[in-house]
């Protein structure tokens, strides 16, 4: 599907946008691939990627922007532009660097292919895995579809114009000068430790240069916003997400998408946050999922 | 952790439950374990089990089932006796016989580990993956900690004793036989088509052999009831799911556990199920979330 060591540009939204050139993938077909002897008939391959500054968090790189990276690796060695669903653990924090990314081809059916792919940091001359994913791939455009309902609406958020563009002084990670997360007017306290005292987020995300939002976008959008905890009474702190599990339900069509993300229960230091990403229109787009490890406090 | 080639029983629940006996794996210490040569560092054992006639759906083995295999190799692997999180991937439907399982244990930290687990059957001399799951384990016993909120209350659900006794000439699924769900009398036509146009069921599970409800049995609990779905207007069907994602939020006591699960969205042919398991005195269990296939309608 790609030429030898060469860059891999699955999505095709031209432009030179930033994340696109910082979760550029480069196939190693030459190299250490082909049919895996422990587990027959099933392909993998081999990529070389950068995990790139100013995606993370306090030095951290955000899990949203590290799923994207397995995302690209994946869509070109399955040949399925969408990811349907996907299951994320989180091993251990990522710095800036280069990486390996594996993706091993467990399933590839009419309708949607299934992959395991990892992430591996040669730091220090050890190889050290940091992540490691389940994802369902296919194609939403061509899908022959089948039917759809709407149970519920979409949850109450400020329109985009009444949102606040986040105030990358108030609120010093180095994402926020890549995504702008607009808030909402109720929410927005959260950067100053004005808190709503609920612990939800509510609000809008774009990049800041613009590029248009399509499906790889939403698996970073599901993790950009800070944790929906930060509008309740915990201390403000690290909150290292152990898992995200994240559902495609439609394509977005390149324009801001409305997000809403909430946490119904932290259980002995582990909270749940549900998120929700819907377009301007009212359609849904996605659902995520997060087990995340909260401050103490 | 276990004798070579004995039979695992992680479980202290004691009494022959039919749940333990049909859930049993076998390891094979001596046979292919050891250091995966590709993924260095990272241990891997392999188990043989058996996918019991009575757990299934018309001939296919229930997901929450065949998820609680997985689960027993992987709490004897890795000596945690909770699933924390668990992502899983139905690659196949899977029948009645004998199967393998193989466990690589991912990372092994102080509090949790992760596990990768499959599923292979033998079926005529072809070695066929079926399942693949990335599971947390911990031990929420012995855990340390940390803060707890709740923001949501426990489901609407009527009391245990208002629930109705699943009637399996009504239900001809052979899990029903093992399983007793009770369906709360507002869900319970979706039996005879009497259904209620919300796309929800609640009630309460537990074995009908009276096991003693642990955060294992809590796998099999999030996948037991019929799908929600069918108390809406589509017709009844096959609903295979295509992934199941599980986070234990607490012990439960050995009783009956309230279930509630709910359908949102449907989309092109793909629903997400949202579950709820909670115990008899308020306390959130576990939560789920799959996204299946619908029958077309």
């Amino acid at each position: 599907m790609t030429s030898t060591g060469a860059c891999v540009g699955s999505f095709d939204v031209g432009g030179g946008y930033e994340f696109d050139r910082d979760t550029s993938v480069v196939s190693l077909v030459d190299g250490d691939s082909g049919i895996d002897e422990r587990f027959r008939r099933h392909e993998f391959r081999n990529y070389e990627c950068r995990v790139v500054e100013g995606w993370d968090i306090l030095g951290n790189a955000n899990g949203g922007y590290l799923l994207s990276l397995l995302a690209r690796a994946a869509v070109d060695a399955t040949g399925r532009p969408d990811v349907i669903s996907a299951s994320t653990h989180y091993l251990a924090p990522v710095s800036a660097g280069p990486a390996r990314i594996r993706v091993e081809t467990v399933r590839s059916g009419r309708r949607f292919a299934t992959a395991m792919v990892s992430m591996h940091l040669d730091r220090d001359g050890r190889d050290r895995e940091v992540l490691r994913s389940l994802l369902t791939l296919g194609d939403l455009r061509g899908d022959p579809g089948g039917p759809s309902r709407r149970f519920d609406g979409a949850p109450d958020v400020a329109p985009y114009d009444s949102c606040t563009v986040d105030d990358r002084s108030e609120w010093p990670v180095a994402i926020r000068s890549r995504v702008d997360c607009r808030f909402d007017p109720r929410d927005a306290g959260l950067r100053t430790e004005r808190r709503s005292g609920e612990a939800v987020v509510r609000g809008w995300f774009e990049f800041v240069d613009r590029r248009p939002i399509d499906s790889l976008s939403l698996l970073l959008a599901c993790d950009a916003f800070p944790p929906a905890l930060f509008n309740a009474d915990l201390p403000l702190g690290w909150v290292p997400t152990m898992d995200l599990s994240f559902q495609l339900h439609g394509l977005p069509t390149g324009g801001p998408v409305m997000c809403s993300f909430r946490t119904r229960h932290l259980d002995n230091g582990l909270l749940e946050e549900d998120g929700e990403i819907w377009d301007a229109s009212g359609n849904l787009l996605a659902l995520s999922r997060q087990l995340a490890l909260a401050p103490r406090g």
